[in-house]
C-alpha cells in the first residue's frame, strides 16, 4: 500500500469537479485506489506518505483516438483544399509498412505520449501487422496502458484497396494470437479503417473476432456529409453508418470507440447511447479539417447518454496534448448557438474518466479505480493571486504544457521514463 | 557588418512565402539588413559568417495587442457567461495599480515575451501611469522593441469611471514626457481603452497629443454587437465606431492599431483601409470570448487593403504564443463559408511583417529592414521525411513551442536574456 498527498482534482461525473486541498490517496499493491480523503485515516497512519507539497494531483489523460503512423505529418496540409489524404496521410501510412522505420516511429510516439501525460492511448496503426505488433511490444515495456489495432482496409474507398480481405483477416488474427493475454495493460483491438474502406465480408468476420475474444472495436464514423454519402451509396440497405457497423457486430457488441461522429443524425446519437458506444471527440482535427457539415454538438451526445472521451487524432490534428484538445473542445462548443458551451469540468471528465472508461476503471480517483495519475507542478501559473484549485487546473489546462508534469503513474506504478 | 547563414524563410507580401536553403543575411552596424542571398557575395567575402547549420531563420514575431496587467488571469473565466470583465479583468487591472506588484508582473511579462520570440509588442497597460512607466523602463533595458500605452478610461462603460478626465490626461502627458525620445526601440503610445469608456473630451485631447508627438494610437474597436450598440447609443451623431475615433483624430491620423474588429461593417473596413488603420487580429481571444455576432472575415480586411497583424490579447486569450494565435486564425477562417481560408503564408505574414509595419521596417528580411529574427532548431520536427522549408515552418508553427527557439535578435543585436 502507498499513500500520496497533494492537491487532488478529479471528476467522478461530468458535472462534478471535486477538489481536495492537501488530500491523500491510498493505493493498494494492485495499483487500485482504496480511499481518497482530506487527511490520512487512522487505519493508514503507519503508511509513509509520498508528499508532493503544493502540486496538483490529477488523473492521467486518455487519448482515445490517434494514428501511430502519422506523427511525421502533424502540422502539414491543413490549409489545402482536398489532398490531405493522398498528399500526406496515405504516404505516411505507406512508409510505416517498413518495419525498421515503424520501430523508430513507435519509440518516438510512446515517448511523446509519456511526455504529454497520456497514460492510456487507443491507437490505430496501419494495415501492416508487424508494425502494430512492434508498437504492442514497445508499449508492454513501458508500464503504460494502450489499446492497439491493425487497420483493416480491403475496399478502395479512395482508389485501390490497401490489402485483400484474406490477408487483412489473417494479419488481424496474427495480431490477436501474438498479443492477447500477454499484458494486463496493453491489448489488441479490432480496427476497421472506416465502413467505406471495408467490405461487408471483412466487417462480419471482424465483428465475430471482437466478440470471440472480447476485444475493443475502434473505428471512424460520420466524418462529414461526404463520408455519410459514401456509406449510403455503398450500403444502401442500411444507409446509416451506425446501422452498418451494428449489422456486422461492430457497434457496442463489445466495447466500441467511434472517432469523430461529426455528421451523426439524432437517430445515430441515440443508437450510440443505447449501445454504449464511446465517442472519441477530436476537436483539433475538426478545426484542421475541411468541414462539409455543421460542427458536432457534443452536448447532444452527452444529453443522450453517450460516453465521451477526447482523441488527439494525430496527424489529422497537430496537437498530441490532450489539454490542447480540451481547450479546442470548449472553443468549438461556443460556436454552436442554442446549446450550453462545454465547461472545464466537462472536458476534464472527457479527457480522464470519459475516455478511461474504455480501459476499465480508469480516469477517476474513486475507490477501486486504477491509480493512473499525474503530478503537476503549476508553480509558474500559480503566482500573485490566491487561486482556487479549480482555477489552478484551468490555468494549467489552458496555459501549461508537458513541462509542468513532474511525475506520471499508471496502474499504481510510477512511469519514470520510457526510453 | 555581420553575416548569418541558415535556412531563411520570410514573407515580403501576403501571398509570397520565400525560402532560401542555406541562405545568407548581411546586417549592417545599425542592425539593418543589407542583403539576403543564396550565397555570400564577393564584396562580403571577408565577413565572418555566423552559421546556424540546418536551423530555420525567420523574422521575429510581433504581438500587436496585449494587456500588461492580465497575465495572472490567462486561462480563467472563459467558460462563464458574462462576468469575465467584473470577475477577472477589472480586479486584475486594479491590482496592477500597486507599483511593487506591477514591477514583478512587468518583469515576468517581458521575460515571457522574450521566451516566445516576440521581439516587438504593442502593450496596453492599465490607467496607472507609474506601472506603465515601469514597464517602459524595464523594456528599455532588454534590447527588445515595444510600444507601451497608459490606458485612458474616464467614462464608466460598465460602472464607475476608472479615472477623471483631468487626471487621465495629466498622466498621459506624464508618460509622454518621461519616455518619449528615451529609446530607439521603446515608445509611448496613446491608448484609450475603447470608445464606450471614454468621453469625447478626452478622445479629442488624446488625438491632439498623438498628432503633436507622432504617437501610435492603440485601442479596441467593434468587439461585438453589444459593443457596437454601446457606441451607437453613446455617440448618436457618429453611430459607427470608426467615425467616433476618426472624429477625434484617433483613426489613422497617426499610426493606429485597432484590436479585434469583430463586428465591423463593410464601411468601417473600408475606412480602416483608407486610413491605413492596422487590424490586430486576436483569434484565440475571440474563441475564448462570448461571441454575439458572426466571426470576423479577416479576408475581407485583407482584400480591402487593411494591414493585418496578430495580437495575443492576453488575458482575453490564454495563449501568449504568436504561433498558437496563427493556428487559431487559420482555424477561424475555415469556419466561414464563402471565403477562402487563410493560408500559412498569410498568417505568417501577419505575425511578422503585418504587425511589424507598426514599428517601422520590421518583420521581413528585405533590404533596409531591421534584423529582428529568430533561430529555430526544429530538429525534433524534422525527422524521417525530406520536408520542404515551407513544411518545416508549418510543423514548427503548428507543433513547436518556445523550446525550439535558440537565438533571438532585435534591431541587429542578439537578445540573450532579459532578466
Amino acid at each position: 500500500m502507498k499513500a500520496y498527498r497533494a492537491n487532488i482534482i478529479y471528476t467522478p461525473s461530468l458535472d462534478d469537479l471535486r477538489t481536495i486541498r492537501q488530500g491523500v490517496i491510498i493505493v493498494d499493491d494492485n495499483g487500485l485506489i482504496v480511499e481518497v480523503s482530506k487527511s490520512i485515516q487512522d487505519r493508514f497512519k503507519d503508511l509513509s506518505v509520498k508528499d508532493f507539497g503544493d502540486c496538483l494531483l490529477i488523473p492521467a489523460f486518455t487519448d482515445l483516438h490517434l494514428h501511430a503512423s502519422q506523427s511525421p505529418i502533424r502540422g502539414l496540409g491543413y490549409d489545402r483544399e482536398s489532398d490531405w489524404f493522398t498528399g500526406f496521410c496515405y504516404p505516411a501510412e505507406h512508409r510505416y509498412g517498413r518495419i525498421e522505420y515503424a520501430r523508430v516511429l513507435n519509440a518516438e510516439l510512446v515517448q511523446a505520449l509519456w511526455e504529454q501525460g497520456t497514460m492510456c492511448a487507443n491507437i490505430m496503426c496501419t494495415t501492416h501487422v508487424e508494425s502494430a505488433i512492434d508498437l504492442f511490444e514497445q508499449y508492454v515495456k513501458t508500464g503504460m496502458s494502450a489499446a492497439i489495432g491493425k487497420m483493416n482496409s480491403d475496399y478502395g474507398a479512395f482508389g485501390e484497396a490497401l490489402e485483400t480481405t484474406e490477408i487483412s483477416i489473417c494479419e488481424t488474427i496474427d495480431l490477436i494470437r501474438r498479443t492477447l493475454g500477454k499484458s494486463e495493460l496493453v491489448k489488441p483491438t479490432i480496427a476497421p479503417e472506416f465502413a467505406p474502406a471495408c467490405t461487408g465480408q471483412i466487417m462480419k468476420i471482424l465483428g465475430e473476432l471482437a466478440r470471440e475474444h472480447g476485444l475493443i472495436v475502434h473505428s471512424h464514423m460520420c466524418e462529414g456529409n461526404f463520408d455519410n454519402k459514401m456509406v449510403a451509396t455503398r450500403f444502401p440497405e442500411e444507409k446509416l453508418y451506425a446501422e452498418v457497423y451494428g449489422k456486422y457486430g461492430l457497434f457496442g457488441q463489445t466495447t466500441t470507440v467511434m472517432a469523430h461522429c461529426i455528421s451523426c443524425t439524432d437517430k445515430e446519437i441515440n443508437m450510440m447511447a443505447g449501445n454504449s458506444v464511446v465517442l472519441a471527440h477530436c476537436p483539433v482535427a475538426i478545426f484542421n479539417g475541411q468541414l462539409d457539415c455543421p460542427l458536432p454538438v457534443i452536448r447532444k451526445f452527452m444529453d443522450a447518454g453517450v460516453p465521451v472521451g477526447i482523441g488527439s487524432d494525430i496527424g489529422g490534428s497537430h496537437a498530441l496534448s490532450i489539454p490542447q484538445n480540451m481547450v479546442a473542445a470548449i472553443h468549438m462548443s461556443k460556436l454552436i448557438p442554442g446549446f450550453e458551451p462545454l465547461t472545464l469540468a466537462e472536458v476534464f471528465h472527457m479527457a480522464t474518466k470519459g475516455g478511461g472508461t474504455v480501459f476499465g476503471k480508469v480516469g477517476s480517483f474513486e475507490t477501486g479505480y486504477s491509480f493512473d495519475a499525474l503530478i503537476i507542478d503549476d508553480s509558474r501559473w500559480n503566482r500573485h493571486i490566491d487561486y482556487t484549485l479549480e482555477e489552478r487546473l484551468s490555468r494549467y489546462i489552458y496555459c501549461g504544457d508537458s513541462r509542468d508534469i513532474t511525475h506520471r503513474y499508471c496502474a499504481g506504478k510510477e512511469v519514470t521514463k520510457v526510453c
